[in-house]
């Protein structure tokens, strides 16, 4: 049981569906849920909420989770559903250099889901939310045949924003976060085993590096990108937006023993969690030659003219991440 | 056929699917088609997009609208229904007394899907976005069993927002726009018809007073909101936040002849589809008692001290709106 799903928070009965509950019920119950911090001007309730952005601009991007595609119930709680929609979208704000201010939620759903799954996963948002000082502030509430979470976040940057085109030949590629410790653990899963744990909690329980995008746009970082299609698929934008070609080192990533162990089990090469994996939505930059990586960020790979993504200066054939059609 | 159907744009050959050009594809192909305003600092195609907000604020709404409950492949081409989701959100920024800037859009669809189609969604979508002055900035594509469109839109406002929550006893109700006849021509549709043709085109592409809502919060506006649930539903939310009461007049209503037309023929009081319809995205606001109303928008109802909407004085036993579970 999670930290949030265990707070003292009113519910609906265990029997409740939405059906049972009402659009407007469901909807008063979340809005008295969601805290608001104090750059939020209209919170919840009204055609719009106003947020703060007094930097002069708002950072934005969307992300669409459906269910037994990009999540399953009977592979997490809602409250750690909600926790993972909220980080992968924190995380592309993450990946700009900035810092999420407010996120809207829309939720489609079967009526007959329980009243109280939507609450969780609306505690679980908030909770990952929270973790950066972001609040919920508005969202939309609907009928589907599957459960859709599409969520909306804003943010604001304290330095320029640092896009996936900017990388230069010669520069350094580094990485902050874990990385195929997520894929490992969806891989786990599918297979129908619940270990090793760690692999398992860290496909539900993500914990994306929120402070690296920041540390690294201060530090001069040239390109970056959340790792979220997959590494190799990821770096591979960058070196598509930056007309360069990027090489990654296996030896720069030090297996630890449940990526063995998983490796033994399931009978594959551990690594490919790490070079296609996407789920921990670790941050990788591209810095120039001699820069002091910040705190978090180890080297992984290097810039170079050209074009495409190599492993160990050769082609790759494993997979590099995931398509969504 | 409309304005933005015809414009010459490369498009899908008409057999392909969304599986056969796949995700990244269909990203690309959507992506040239978006006009970026000067308002776009980062526009689409990076982890996020950066809006410029030089008032130093954002207004914030997100929709969701699912096929076969707010929209039907079979009633509207996907320009139309890129159109109609679109002016539900900027019908939003707009009951604020706003203006919209930006727009992301999250798209989930069936592999099967004609890639033709998103494409002509995303037209309809950017040309109702492009009659305020706003861009389509960013978004995320995925598989569904079900098409979903999730719209957030960003915006503006040049005076301060008008909230829900305003309205004071002794005022006046105003509306600005068409209202009901896109109820009207959704019920035609309905029941297998195709006309009266000035109601269907009135459901398939709403018009939305878009220059109203500022207009309103220049002239004095206490209390605004769109009309997307239903006249008395939505000016119910005026009263319940207010904490008034409002009575709406039926004779401040003219039904024209389509209406008659409609009602004769299906049956019906056509004034239940002024009273409980949503889908033309009017405005409804209230003034202090003796302000000259702006351009577009007339006197429909009262505020008093109590709770509670009534028309012409009385309960109302008809439909004030639709639920969504």
């Amino acid at each position: 049981m999670t930290e949030s799903s265990s707070r003292p928070a009113p519910g609906f009965s265990a029997g409740a569906t939405l059906a049972d509950v009402g659009e407007f019920g469901l909807i008063a119950a979340l809005t008295g849920r969601f805290e608001q911090g104090d750059q939020v001007y209209v919170g919840p309730g009204d055609d719009a909420a106003v947020i703060r952005a007094p930097k002069g601009h708002v950072v934005v991007s969307t992300d669409v989770l459906v269910e037994n595609r990009h999540f399953r119930r009977d592979w997490a709680d809602a409250v750690d559903i909600g926790r993972r929609a909220a980080a992968a979208n924190l995380s592309d704000i993450n990946a700009m250099g900035g810092t999420a201010t407010a996120l809207t939620v829309g939720l489609a759903a079967p009526s007959e889901l329980p009243a109280q799954w939507a609450l969780d996963l609306a505690d679980g948002i908030a909770a990952e939310a929270g973790k950066v000082g972001a609040s919920v502030v508005g969202g939309d509430l609907t009928q589907a045949r599957e459960v859709v979470v599409a969520i909306t976040v804003l943010g604001a940057c304290e330095v320029a924003p640092v896009l996936r085109s900017g990388a230069h030949a010669g520069e350094v590629l580094a990485i902050a976060g874990r990385q195929g410790w997520a894929a490992a653990g969806l891989a786990v899963l599918a297979r129908g085993f619940r270990s090793p744990r760690a692999l398992v909690e860290a496909y539900r329980r993500p914990e994306p590096p929120y402070s690296a995008g920041l540390a690294a746009a201060r530090a001069g970082a040239t390109a970056m990108i959340d790792v979220s299609d997959g590494l190799l698929a990821d770096v591979g934008h960058i070196a598509g937006d930056s007309g360069v070609a990027i090489d990654v080192s296996r030896g720069a990533f030090e297996l630890a023993d449940p990526m063995h162990a998983v490796g033994s089990a399931l009978g594959v090469d551990p690594m490919q969690f790490v070079l296609g994996g996407g789920d921990d939505h670790a941050i990788v930059a591209t810095f120039p030659a001699g820069t002091t990586l910040p705190e978090g960020f180890h080297a992984i790979g290097s810039v170079a003219a050209g074009e495409g993504v190599t492993v160990d200066g050769g082609a790759y054939d494993g997979p590099r991440g995931h398509a969504h059609f």
